[in-house]
């Protein structure tokens, strides 16, 4: 995005995946980061990553010789650097390590449910075509839409319900506290894939008054000023064939 | 284990599952804690454990109404407290922060082989029974076998390998810099999981000199004066229907 960029994001290029994570904290807060399309070349090598080795991306590029990876890892370790860690300037040194591992709890829960959009078209193997174990996928697709989704949503509804840190005058609510942190942006990407993936599985939940704050806050997030330029920009990819797909044969009401 | 301990676990009865990698935390650095086995008491439920409310145990309590919850998350805020964040006294702060990063970032990528093991025999549904996709096991027990399982080892080998930092002088490596980290614990009990449920696969990569270091590893933490203790001690629960399952037909040479 810019040659002053401190940061380099290394994933696959030409789908959001688990790169539109760290996408979304720079958009955020207009950090500027360089988003490559090679990581290929920094994987298990040792020689250009120094030590420890990678073994997939995302793969976060600080400075000279120095990666991290891991998409919560990432997350973790930029959001105080980035004001997305949920903590107010003066907080005490334990309440902020608290403060930071909620977030945290939350980002890596909304991950889990990322991963089983992701499990669903590939049950039996990545390596493997989606065509090669559609029967498999089937057969998750259904517990996906009718427990999976409905447990994790149903949870990420009560996070937002139960937070009394935030007045939700604006319509909606953050997840913590009453700032924007990366959980919230891990939420709403997940959701958003959810509703590419499984559109009328999706519309028929957003019917349910039990999901409202879900929904709100998708929606709030969304039109946040630099989320709602950089949805529109041509750096955010569509989705297409990653870890969200949508096949009609997978989807329900 | 005692009734002065700062932190309580909570995690299911029965089963080491994913509370055993906070088990192995407190037990390597003789921390004494409360292991509780009613999980389902806390989960979702904000009037106990105040805002966020926890999805999933492992939940770690560590004062009066504060609980962290997701086992990485948890290892993460004990790893600087218990001295297993791998970070050198007088070290700087950002290279504190890098180095704990990639502390997680090793656990996040051991966990992420955990949660293949746990996949392997719920490839469908978590909810339903083995038996009701058995079918579809056995057809992941062979990638596991034969793709996912080499693919992580021949990752944490090379990491060993790699760590310049450790002179291996003892017999063994740790996984990074030259002290025992969470990373260390987690990698150590994924593979005494994978020893328990495919014993038959893991002695055929105990005889490949490409693992080498990796077993090298595993019995190093097994004998660490500690750990040893723990796991002859009634505290080391068993392998047996948890996570890791022993079932004849997934296993192969």
């Amino acid at each position: 995005m810019s040659d002053e960029a401190e940061y380099s994001l290394h994933y696959w290029g030409g789908i959001p995946g688990r790169g539109e994570f760290i996408r979304l904290a720079f958009e955020a807060t207009g950090t500027a980061y360089k988003d490559t399309k090679a990581p290929a070349t920094l994987l298990s090598k040792v020689q250009t990553t120094n030590h420890p080795p990678h073994l997939a991306p995302p793969i976060l590029e600080i400075g000279q010789g120095t990666f991290i990876s891991q998409t919560s890892n990432i997350l973790n370790y930029l959001a105080p650097k980035l004001g997305l860690d949920g903590v107010e300037d003066g907080t005490a040194e334990e309440a902020a390590a608290i403060r930071r591992a909620h977030v945290n709890q939350l980002v890596l829960t909304a991950l889990d449910l990322n991963n089983e959009a992701h499990d669903v078209h590939h049950p039996i193997a990545s390596r493997l075509y989606y065509e090669d174990q559609q029967t498999e996928s089937v057969r998750r697709g259904h517990e996906l839409r009718n427990f999976r989704l409905p447990k994790f949503l149903t949870y990420f509804s009560l996070v937002l319900r139960a937070n009394d840190d935030c007045d939700g005058s604006q319509g909606w609510k953050h997840l913590i506290g009453n700032k924007l942190t990366t959980a919230d942006l891990v939420l709403f990407h997940v959701v958003s894939g959810f509703e590419f993936a499984f559109p009328r599985r999706m519309a028929t939940l957003r019917k349910d008054e039990a999901y409202k704050e879900l929904f709100a806050h998708r929606d709030g997030i969304a039109a946040l000023e630099p989320i709602a330029a950089y949805l529109s920009s041509q750096r955010r990819l569509p989705f297409s064939m990653g870890i969200f797909r949508h096949y009609p044969e997978l989807d329900g009401e």
